[in-house]
């Protein structure tokens, strides 16, 4: 695998212009709350709504044009599913992006809006994977995959860039990162952009009871779990890849686990103390640090907030709901 | 009235590294609901979550040691109130705030954890700026005003200078300007910052059947209005300065109204399009560009987000509304 900085560089310079420098935002009442001084890098407020146009996009400019004439697919809950949508519109490509029936509203919406055609699948009765690989063959698409690709982890490493500049302009020396975690690549991509200047301790954060990376990196192989809770679909993904399990592994990573109402709490956090919304899997690595005092407390922390397309109904329960974390 | 770019950039020195540079966020989603290309200085995102802090830091910075430590006074429903009560503890001076007894509690909360002594009044019975000059009086402090103080004005006006640099770097040429109104601190400050070197036509939004500033401004004289419903609290004053009007007046304004639905669709737009959590009040100048398809279609426009101290409650019953402003 060919996959370092030099790559990560090479995927800033391409999407330079067409994606947001999210700014790495921080609250005295959010420290409070965490004991921990906190820095928040901001990619709900990206272009999409999440980090995912960082990746879709270096791949999509990185096809020849005939692939992207033929068209894309991807399958995804939404947050992929939208940043390839709007990769393959700024692009000139088309996008058949694969969904679950139960993908929240918002997503949906997003993906249509930017051009996307829609395929919905059965979560509890097909395989996506599956499901997805059937239209490339059937129509002749170029799969863009969620995170196992170095293209797509490169892309999203490029949020890792703009943390170590917005780390040397607050004149910064972080402890720890903490990144959500599905199937890696957002936290493969980041931890090589940043590693290689900052001795921060590396954490990604998991669906307690779905510790999929936490056992691919104890036993050095991609392993299963089965379907996370639609809740956190963010953070959803049932397996790793092989690419983001290499490149995680030169890193020494501890993986943490969160509930739904550990994540709940922190888009109450985010809401209260930032004026940001999260989705459930967004909130994913600050849910851990106002989880983990142990872990966290007295240190500077930075925390990827990945995305915040959440359905109205559903922040509003979550709102109203005071259960703490 | 010493009152001009010289002061901004004064005030803007006082306070730098103390305060946020806000983004300024943008999103096609919202562009195709506004028709225009719309540019959102999310002030939100600001310490204490509202523009205020950069003219009440200000106002603090300006004071004598002896002024400081004998203690600082604001009538305010919360966003100055929590400002003051910021600036005080950052510079070593106590703050006192009056509010109404029907403050939004996150403001109120905000005031207490900065710090600040918050003494109630009764909105219906009592003027807030009676009841703060006695206190002024009786225990010896300095009155920090919400607007109608060159200090603050100039403090207000930093935002102003972070717009003129964000519409370079981005190559923006924007047609129009949009900010909220309550006293007319904020839109003189920002105002006097970018017409200085951009040539965009200017917009304040006040309450419907609340035009203070409209009235103002017509009639060259400070104009009063009965007390504004407590929904838009943050544009809630009834009156406006002699300074902001002086230095309001230099500029070829436009007063426009909104009604609270209108605020309202403006809140969930920032929502699904943004990410962002604005207040009903911080909401005004968006929701003039969302129901002002006549003044705004097709133009560049400029608005300022300027605050998102909303209570959970508040927020979840206007996502819950779905009522078209």
């Amino acid at each position: 695998m060919d996959f370092g900085t030099e790559t990560i560089r090479a995927a800033a310079e391409r999407i330079h212009g067409r994606v947001r420098r999210t700014p790495l935002l921080s609250s005295p009442m959010l420290d409070e709350a965490t004991g921990a001084t906190v820095l928040v890098k901001a990619e709900a407020l990206q272009l999409t709504g999440s980090f995912k146009i960082r990746g879709a996009l270096n791949v999509l400019l990185s096809l020849t044009d005939a692939e992207r004439d033929a068209g894309v697919l991807a399958f995804s809950t939404g947050n992929h599913g939208q940043a390839v949508a709007a990769s393959a519109r700024m692009t000139g490509s088309r996008a058949t992006i694969v969904m679950p029936q139960d993908a929240p509203r918002i997503k949906v919406d997003g993906v249509r809006w930017w051009g996307g055609e829609v395929v919905f699948y059965d979560p509890a009765a097909q395989d996506r994977e599956v499901v997805g690989r059937d239209l490339v063959a059937e129509r002749g698409l170029t799969l863009v995959h969620p995170y196992d690709d170095v293209r797509t982890m490169a892309g999203q490493g490029t949020a890792g860039l703009e943390i170590l500049d917005q780390l040397r302009e607050g004149g910064h020396a972080p402890d720890a990162i903490v990144l959500p975690c599905s199937g890696g690549g957002l936290a493969s991509g980041v931890l090589e952009a940043v590693r290689s200047e900052v001795d921060a301790a590396p954490f990604v954060v998991e669906r307690e009871g779905y510790p999929k990376m936490a056992r691919s990196l104890a036993t050095g192989r991609v392993q299963q779990v089965p379907a996370v809770p639609a809740f956190l679909d963010a953070i959803g993904s049932p397996t790793v890849g092989e690419s983001t399990l290499a490149a995680l592994s030169r890193h020494p990573v501890t993986a943490l686990e969160l509930s739904d109402d550990q994540a709940r709490l922190a888009m109450r956090e985010a809401f209260r103390t930032l004026k940001l919304v999260l989705e459930p899997g967004g909130s994913a690595a600050l849910a851990a640090v106002l989880a983990r005092r142990d872990r966290f407390a007295g240190k500077t922390v930075v925390v990827l907030a990945s995305g915040g397309n959440v359905d109205a109904s559903v922040y509003s329960e979550v709102l109203a709901d005071a259960t703490p974390g």
